[in-house]
């Protein structure tokens, strides 16, 4: 049996809102749980990185450094930061990855300028209208992938099939799903049921070999109705940081409970674990990122607050995606096959799977 | 000191899915918890009303009932039922209230028609585009207004600054908030983010003298950023229906904890009570229902699950609404004062208050 080379995984050093220091040692997680899966190189201010290396002792060799002398900050215009900061960890660890150097690239630093380097840097899949990313929601039966997360805001049906056939060979590819099951967020059930845009979408889907099971609404998305949900930018956006929210609110009422006497806070103490493992799936920190779908590279978003625990899954998500063969089924699919009809009961992620 | 008289309120006796069972328990309910308040005339099957009422003993004077020989079920195209089932409990209920001889119509029956009634019967209050559901969010701030909740699927700029004084009006009126908050729903908290129609609508409502706070994100709608929130009613309608589904999902995900063993079941047990406290205010049984805005008269409609609970916190919100001076506000205020710019400090509900 031949050996795998290993995967190199580009890290943005200068990312998230507490680097180096959380993405160091993110890092270090990544590569004590998962010896000699991947190598990580690590872009940003070298000395800086360097001295956070030092301080966790000795360097494993599987950790590498590329220097980057800028940053693009939270404040910065995403497009605009990506094509004047050319020194900027962005786009200097995107590009590493855009030249073979490395097999993805992922980053908890501003979600914009990350968005444009994967489209301006790496380039769109052939046949892509528009580059998506997905994000995860936790449901009764097991992980979905909603897109569009928040990039494309006003989305025309074309955009919406596109997003379905590449949320689909995600999930067949990454998330193991065989013949994920297909549904389009709206406000009924009945194919008629939605907005203009919808509408629409939910005939070109009924016509494509997606295993699509209709409209869906926002009750089905925790308890599990579809594995890939598809809505435009804007509905996946204010649902997504909707949901983001609930942890927090749950947390603050429970302590308003808790401060009624000692009884309550003797409770509220009790519950604090099983309600933390019931939610933990609703934390970015245990998702880490999302991909960004329709570009020719793997490129990885984390979240700005990133932990080192977060980092470390943001990390295991760029090496989920270098592992599979997404890219190749997604040109292979998008624009040819999505849009004929499913013929004998041939799933369509059987059909675009090598 | 005058004595008022006493508000009558209208009650669909057959609309909820157990009906007349909990409508006839839950308006004795509200009669007994609120004596002297409200008289109410229930409309339905008079003979299947009358057994239900026999079941719970003497009837009180403040209860009445009117014959309706017709129902309008959940299967009934809204539109047409309402043209077609004359004696329909709703239709039958909705005429009482416009002919004077009630204050408000409440019903937890088919949504769609109760607004189709609330609209062809009562007739829209003069300016306003479009009759607007709002529903109500729990928030660590206090509850909150959202609207449209499903009735307006694609919205014009117009229909959202509109459903924005209808809501702070609601928010003033009834609810005595003093110049509620508004807050545009979108993706970022700039003016120049979100969809083009969200980008138009936040210009409108700058413009305006609403206590417009600017654009808000999903996640701080349980945050209490603000007391009405405005979105169309595809992303009201599937944000409304995702935060309905939360409770259960956490149920069921503590009771999968539960199962682990007996030291997690003891746990769980302990804090059924304290989530439930935290989470009351999700419940739409709390809630009880939602106004139809935007009309000539008080329509209020409840959910096709209602508990007598429901029911009787159903008319509540109804004698809430009639017991306030909304719809006159409302006509006064939509069209002429909405878009005329804010001068000096003074509010808007100010403004439009008599």
């Amino acid at each position: 049996m031949a050996v795998l080379p290993m995967k190199k995984i580009v890290l943005d050093a200068m990312g998230g809102d507490f680097a180096p220091a959380n993405e160091v040692a993110g890092a270090l997680l990544a590569l004590k749980e998962h010896p000699g899966a991947f190598e990580i190189i690590l872009v940003g201010d070298e000395s800086r990185i360097r001295e956070e290396l030092g301080s966790h002792g000795a360097v494993p060799a599987s950790v590498s450094t590329v220097h980057a002398s800028e940053v693009i900050t939270m404040h910065d215009p995403p497009t605009a930061a990506v094509k004047t900061k050319r020194n900027s960890s962005i786009a200097v660890g995107m590009t590493l990855h855009k030249e073979g150097k490395a097999d993805a690239f992922a980053s908890a630093g501003n979600t914009g300028a990350m968005l444009s380097a994967s489209t301006l840097i790496l380039g769109r899949i052939r046949g892509v209208s528009r580059p998506t990313i997905g994000a995860f929601f936790p449901s009764l039966k097991g992980v979905c992938i909603l897109l569009d997360a928040g990039t494309n805001v006003d989305c025309r049906p074309q955009h919406l099939l596109e997003f379905a056939v590449m949320g689909s060979l995600y999930a067949s590819h990454v998330l193991k799903y065989a013949d994920p099951t297909v549904g389009l967020l709206s406000v009924g059930e009945e194919d008629t049921k939605g907005s203009a845009v919808t509408i629409e979408t939910n005939k070109l889907l009924r016509a494509s070999r997606l295993n699509f099971i209709g409209n869906i609404e926002g009750r089905d998305i925790l308890a599990g109705k579809a594995q890939v949900i598809i809505c435009d930018g804007f509905v996946g956006n204010i649902i997504l940081k909707f949901g983001e929210s609930i942890p927090a609110f749950l947390k603050a009422r429970l302590k308003g409970y808790a401060d009624k006497g000692l009884v309550e806070k003797l409770r509220i103490g009790l519950v604090r674990s099983p309600l933390r493992e019931s939610l933990k799936d609703m934390d970015y920190e245990e998702v880490g990122g999302v991909p960004v779908l329709g570009v020719n590279g793997v490129s990885v978003i984390g979240h700005g607050r990133s932990t080192p625990k977060a980092i470390k899954n943001m990390i295991l998500r760029a090496y989920e995606v270098a592992m599979s063969q997404l890219n190749v089924s997604i040109e292979r699919a998008v624009g040819a096959i999505a849009s004929s009809p499913r013929p004998d009961g041939t799933s369509f992620t059987q059909q675009t799977t090598a």
